[in-house]
């Protein structure tokens, strides 16, 4: 998805060497559009293209580049010229872009970038994936308590080009304890009052993360409080970092991906579907596909073990598959509704015995329908047709409907009370054990009719 | 999940009508947790509490109850108190909580409303579900080109509390024509040349949306371009609205949930999971389990087509749950990777013969690996044992992997063709269709190798 609508011009400017054209190119736009258009251009050409924007908007647009044209450009273009780019980067950015580069390439940068901010590097880099601490960025805006309102008002004003935002202020202490939070939206109501105090100003109960709590709860907590921003604190309680609104989108949106590909058995990538090597996705399928192979064996040799039935009673054989897919179907929708609830906080642990009866009676009117259906059916395809006989059908998809949603609706529950993620209990896991329940039900049903003698 | 923390303190405060008290409760914590603490109270205790908190306050709290509880309160307060909080309420929430209030109510309140207040919710309301214009607010700043730094800063303070945002400020024309945006930041950097004027300072290439977008592309522009608001406006390019960070938040999650009901062909709920009366829920899942049940009747009438075969050779039967699930579980893979890669932008439509390619040679190695297992199985459960026969068995794995693979792909990239949301192919529809061809090519194999005569 390539722009290529600009490439012949700014390929032209660069041949040129046309410093005012580069400069207005850099400038007229949204820097997001700026890099966008210059997606088709090579590491060398982009860089000599950002050389005409001046430092913060070269940052910016650079900011804007997929991952892999930013590695690429940190990995071709002189260590220099990119140590004093990543000095300028926003700290949690230029942690996961030097997490990606070539090692060898980070070892010759690091000793030329400022060594505040090396340190600032290798601080940040220390927490693990998917922590508060991964996700969070350094540079925020630090206020002293003592301070009054026309002192923190020239402070940020001083400060603002090398702050992530500006909006929210963080109050500490000389060891860094974070004790309030300002928003600049209350120092600037207060601007009337220049001498009034920064620590008679600012609210005192905040909502904070530790920096490893997981990315997931933190989204909760910023959704749940309409945040612009969460301060990360360290176990005591000194701030480490925070976490600005447009990553916490990012990180909705790669669990809401990593939930889905749960649900699906697909173990979570780290690159987008095409940027995955083929291999690396075929391993991420293939172990849960042969997890499910297994289970699935049990419906084999469980069929096995009714094989005198099958053959006394032609028919039964042709309902198997419609038997197997409703239990399946019905049990990945009350998974699905399960795992999103409790995600959401729709429903607590404790709730589980509405949720139960709820599913019962879902399975009680669904399998009924569905039933009455499949009585229809029995009717077409069951030959010599037998009135008594055919009632296996309905009472089966009846009691594989009820199992379906109890099992659904339970097993991610049970998931959740271990302490595991709820959508680890895949939709297809949960369809491999009612595979397997189904054919039981199916033979118990019709054994138990009489119509057959095991 | 109601929090009873302090509800004896809080009724002991209400009975003794102790207003220091009460303020203090308001005050002293995030507006967020107060609203917490006051869960399990009355809607005419939570409404009493409130009373001792000042207007904006009141506001911010009432913003942070449950909808089942604001929707109680406007129902149950006189309605010329509820008039004066709804003329407060954040606009675009205002327009949610009267959508959910009883009709009689909301014609009783609607002509103690203000005006002006009350022209602008019925214009908000005009917009579709899920559209930009029905997430938007109409509480924005607007400032004038024409203006300089020091009017615009205190033009905003002035405003700033009616205000939802004032971080980014818009610049309209008389016509509300929409002319640049200038960030607080930006007006605070320029805050030395208080003369300089707005029109000179602003951006003029902005990210907008149109009234009528669907609220998933509203979250994606924001998301790329890591917006804290993002303009809505009218076919005109009049500025109609913003939709800010937080509103961005919730419209992910609320996709990210709509998804995976759908994936799980759930047709998507309004309220929670315990919310929702169990007779709609059992119709949301029915309608949809109905349909592929029908789907999977299609399983039964083919069986029935190859009933001799089945006759024929015992063992054919024990392995119909096994190649159908194996096929459905593949397929499921196949069409959440697609359908997230789609949502995500990771792929376009013209990826496709690439998305073929790959899934193709994913279908080879995932089928040859599990087919060499089935085989091994086949060993076991095969009576009499013929090396020949069992290798039907890998043979229809291999081939039902591979279109499992292939189906699961194409079938959402054909409905994104279509315009339609390719999560509307659902897991369960993908695996309906596999679930046919699996017994169709299970038999076609074991028919063209001969071991049967059809």
């Amino acid at each position: 998805m390539t722009n290529t609508l600009y490439l012949p011009e700014l390929r032209e400017m660069l041949a040129e060497n046309n410093a005012a054209e580069l400069r207005e190119f850099c400038t007229a736009l949204h820097p997001a559009r700026t890099a966008e258009f210059m997606e088709g251009l090579t590491a060398e050409e982009a860089w000599a293209v950002l050389l005409h924007a001046e430092t913060p908007l070269r940052v910016e647009i650079f900011g804007f580049f997929d991952d892999d044209k930013q590695v690429e450009i940190v990995e071709k273009i002189g260590r220099e010229e990119i140590a004093s780019l990543v000095a300028e980067l926003p700290h949690d950015d230029r942690v996961d872009l030097l997490a990606e580069a070539d090692d060898a390439v980070v070892d010759e940068l690091m000793p030329l970038i400022p060594e505040e901010e090396r340190r600032d590097i290798q601080r940040l880099s220390r927490y693990p994936d998917e922590t508060a601490g991964a996700v969070m960025t350094s540079d925020f805006a630090r206020l002293s308590e003592d301070w009054n309102v026309s002192q923190a008002i020239d402070e940020i004003r001083r400060q603002s080009e090398d702050l992530e935002t500006i909006y929210y202020l963080y109050v500490v202490d000389e060891e860094d304890h974070l004790r309030g939070l300002i928003s600049f939206r209350q120092l600037i109501s207060a601007m009337g009052k220049p001498d009034k105090k920064i620590g008679d100003l600012m609210e005192r109960d905040l909502v904070t993360v530790n920096a490893m709590d997981d990315q997931e709860e933190v989204a909760d907590m910023v959704a749940r409080f309409d945040l612009l921003a969460i301060p990360v604190v360290d176990d005591e309680h000194r701030l480490v970092g925070i976490i600005t609104h447009d990553d916490v989108i990012d990180v909705v949106r790669e669990e809401a991906v990593e939930d889905a590909y749960r649900i699906a058995a697909v173990a979570p990538l780290e690159a987008g579907y095409l940027e995955t090597h083929l291999l690396t996705l075929t391993w991420k399928r293939g172990i849960w596909l042969t997890i499910l192979f297994f289970g699935a064996l049990l419906t084999a040799t469980t069929l096995d073990n009714y094989r005198t039935n099958l053959d006394e009673i032609k028919w039964l054989v042709l309902f198997i598959p419609l038997v197997v897919s409703t239990g399946g179907n019905t049990g990945n929708q009350s998974a699905t509704l399960i795992i999103t609830a409790l995600k959401a906080g729709n429903i607590r642990l404790r709730d589980w015995w509405r949720v139960v009866w709820r599913e019962m009676l879902m399975g009680i009117l669904l399998g009924g329908v569905l039933g009455m259906v499949g009585f229809g059916v029995g009717w077409l395809l069951i030959t010599p047709f037998s009135f008594y006989a055919a009632t296996a059908i309905p009472a089966t998809i009846l009691l594989v409907v009820i199992f379906g949603t109890l099992c659904g609706a339970l097993m991610p529950l049970l998931f959740h009370r271990m302490g595991l993620d709820p959508a680890m209990m895949s939709n297809a896991f949960v369809a491999g054990v009612i595979d397997v329940a189904g054919i039981l039900i199916y033979m118990r049903v019709v054994i138990s009719m009489g119509l057959t003698h095991s």
